[in-house]
Order: structure tokens, then sequence, then C-alpha cells
């Protein structure tokens, strides 16, 4: 399994995958699932992929040398020479079918479905960074101000941080940050997603040099984040009070609802007296 | 879909289940997925289910009723008179299998799994609470000191909270606050489930009278979780320091790691060269 999650916001996005590849639960092994691409001063995109490995580093070498012939164009269209994102996105939607032509029928064959989904996100140059979900079928979306992130692979553990932190305003670092900790809630809640991580901060309009880091579990602000979390978590659960009861022990407030509606719950002792 | 979550507890066990089922996104219905079968003074048994509302309202109607013939067992065993909760859970395993047996293959011809799944937990008198998941197979596993809780349906947005709080030796009133924040996430995440919401909370060695509830958006407890548990994850968010960098963009502190570590990443310019 896998868990990428990326994020477009005005200052920029943010990219973090984790490593951790398994072909079932006794064989894991580490593969970095993120790639940038970049030409300084032109473009600078990045790439994080999730699903079958052998598909998804397939699709990743073809997309290096893919061209895409558009009858609008007058040259075939590459991630290099492409003047949008939206077309590069087209580029890697046709790499993809490219390696579905190639690979599909024989996976098919020996019941392996062409799983791939992949995030791809950066800004050309005469346009605004841009983010979009690649599908397997090579169509995609694009991610706009009410869905600021996309998430593939194992997403709904660290989907509620995002949920709640995330908007086209937040700073790049806190963005880093809450991608960190929902990273954190799913290393904890799925072993088969693992350390290293790779993250990519690339800051709006600089088209180059983003930030590219790996980290590992002796990285400091990883191990700021993951040992500092959990107690903080904790710390806001227990600011909340606990319920408190009456005395009559079936009148509970504060939960307490009308009598009747707890009673559709109410099975007594009769087995045939069915009260629903 | 569903999202149920029970916890054996020190102190007794605490259900909660929503209302939500989905014939498809466009139809949506609310029907309740708790029933509490009570002998006080005997036994007090609580069932929450998940999946086909066909299979689990059938299984839920033929367990009322259901003897399971044991060789071992001088009378047919019932829920009502077997002398454990392990006992309890076989029977509705055979309930279970005696609805396979009148409904799948029908179902199976219209393309339809046998999709059930079902937390079960209560207490007889002579043993301790206990708690069991039971699978469509009508089998079961039971709830032990290292994994107190179980989670049926939609599961993975509420499961972070419960990992960093629940353990044996949570306070029930705590538990119940930790199932509802457990809940509110998925809520928040998932439309497909909903409210209102089912809670049975029973004390260990009470043997009946558990404290049910039904909480909808009026509940005061409810809204006070509601309303106070994103505001709280915000502050324990917000007192993580950001990632700091240093001056050179590159060599990003705290963050950075070997330089060999990203060049591993990076992507420069020409298409034909390859670093990974």
């Amino acid at each position: 399994m896998t868990y990428c999650v990326a994020a477009r916001l005005n200052a920029g996005l943010v990219f973090l995958s984790d490593s951790r590849t398994n072909a079932g639960i006794d064989q894991i092994s580490t593969f970095r699932k993120a790639m940038v691409y970049e030409n300084p001063g032109d473009r600078c995109i990045t790439l994080l992929s999730a699903g079958n490995l052998s598909i998804s580093q397939a699709i990743r070498e073809t997309l290096q040398t893919h061209a895409m012939v558009d009858p609008d164009e007058e040259i075939p269209l590459t991630i290099w020479n492409a003047r949008s994102m939206f077309d590069i996105a087209r580029v890697l939607g046709s790499a993809i079918r490219e390696v579905h032509r190639r690979e599909a029928k024989a996976l098919r064959d020996q019941g392996v479905d062409f799983n791939v989904s992949m995030l791809l996100g950066g800004q050309v140059a005469g346009e605004g960074p841009r983010l979009f979900q690649v599908y397997s079928a090579g169509n995609f979306i694009e991610a706009t101000a009410e869905t600021c992130y996309f998430q593939i692979g194992e997403s709904k553990y660290g989907k509620p941080v995002l949920d709640r932190i995330l908007t086209p305003q937040t700073p790049l670092d806190e963005a880093v940050k809450c991608l960190l900790v929902s990273m954190d809630s799913t290393l904890k809640s799925n072993l088969s997603v693992g350390l290293p991580l790779d993250l990519v901060i690339y800051e709006a309009h600089s088209l180059g040099n983003p930030r590219i880091l790996c980290l590992d579990e002796h990285n400091p602000y990883f191990q700021l984040v993951h040992t500092t979390w959990g107690p903080r978590l904790r710390e806001a659960f227990d600011a909340i009070d606990n319920p408190r009861w009456s005395a009559d022990a079936h009148d509970a407030t504060p939960l307490s609802q009308a009598p009747e509606k707890y009673k559709a719950l109410r099975k007594i002792t009769s087995p045939s007296q069915r009260v629903e």
C-alpha cells in the first residue's frame, strides 16, 4: 500500500509520499514514489504514484520520452514542451494509455488489474500552479479552491486532519506540517505505509528549485510531529468534558432523548416480543 | 454505508452506531443498526450490524427464535439459554448461516454479495463482559486486552483517535467521548454515514439496564463534541511548531537529509537523463 497526498495552495504546492510497497503482507520493500521534472525558469513538475509498482514504474519511464500526437499542435506534445499543466496532464494520460496498451491484456489474463493512480502538480511559465489527480484510464481531475488537496492510496486515516486544516490560504510551512500529521496518523494505523517519506515543497512562481527532502525516522522535524501530535491530540481530547449522567440511570442527561426513541431499540426478555 | 464501533473495557462495554443506509448515492434512508437483547440479572447483549440491510434484518429476525442444535447440548442453544457469550456468538453465526442458506444463491444470481458484518457484545451471568466481531461466514473473533475495540463499515476515518486513546483501563464515560469523537470524524469525512446515533453503555456485571440513547443533532453532548473537537484539534495542530528553514534553500533544516538522498529524487531538464 501507499499513501500520497498533495495540496495546491495560494502560496504553492506541497507533495508528500511514503515509500513502502508490499506484495502480500510478508513481502515489504522500499521504493520511492515521487519524481520531480524540472527545467528551471520554465517549468517544475512533481509526480506521485500509487498502485501496481510495475505499472507506475513503466509509466514514469515512458513519460520521460513520451510524445503525444495532437492534431491541433505542430509538433508532438511532451512534458518538456507543453505550454500548460493541463496539456502535461494529457501527456501523462497518454503515457498511461500507452502502458495500458502494452500491459493490460497480459495482466488481465493473470487476474491482475491495471491499477495505478497519480498526483501531478506543478507550474509552467505563463500560468499559475496547478494540481491534478490522474486515474488509470488516463483521465484526470483538477484541484480547485473548494477542494485544494488530493490523496491516493491509503487515504482515509489521514483525511480528517486535512479536512479540518487545509484551505487555499494555508501557508506552505503550515501545509507541510498538516501533511506530515496526516501521514503520521496513516503510519500509525496502517503498517503497509512506511518511512522514509519524500517531501517536495514548491513555492508559487519560482518555476524551479523546489525543496526536495527525504525524511526518515531520524529527521528532527518528523520526530517532533510524531512525538508531539499524539500527546497534543490526547490533550485536546481531555479538554472536552466527559458526558455526565443524572442520578436516574435511564434518564441520562445530557445524552438522553425521548423515551419512545430508545424504546425503539430495546428488546426485553421474551424472544418473541419484537418492538422495532 | 454504516459506521459501527464497540469497545470492551474493564469497566464495561460501549457500542455506537450511525443510522444511515444508502442504495447508491441518491437513495439515503434512516435505519437503526443496534439491537439490545436483555434478560435482567441473567444476560444483556447488544448487536450492531453493517452490510446489506435485507441480510442484517433477516439475521436479526432469525436470531430471536433461532435454535442451534449442538451434539454436546441436551437442548438446542438460543441466545436466551446459552451459558456463555462465546456460545451466543456461535448461535449468531448459525443464524447467519441459516440466512445464507436461504438467500445467498438468489443474491449471487443477481450479482449481489452476501455481505454482512456484526459486532456482538454483552455479558452472561457467570462470566465477564465479552465482545466479538462476527463475519458473513458466521465465524468470529473476540476482542482482547491488546485490541479492545472493533469497528465495522466505514472504519478508517475514525480509527486514529481510537488507536491513540482506548485501552482496557479507559473509564466508560471517557470511552463514550472517544467513540463519539471517532464518529464525528467519520461523519465529517463521509456523507454516507449519518445521524441519529444509537449509543449503548453497559456497566460490567450489571447484567441489565444498559443506558440506551439515541443522539440526534439536537443532543447537547453530541453538539459539544461536534463543535469542540474541530477547534481543539486545530489548537493541538497550532501548538506544534511549523518547520523552519535555513537561509540556504537546499540545505533545509530541520527537514534536510544527506544531499545524495534527495538527488535520488531529482530529474533535471534533460528527459533522457535518469537518476533514480
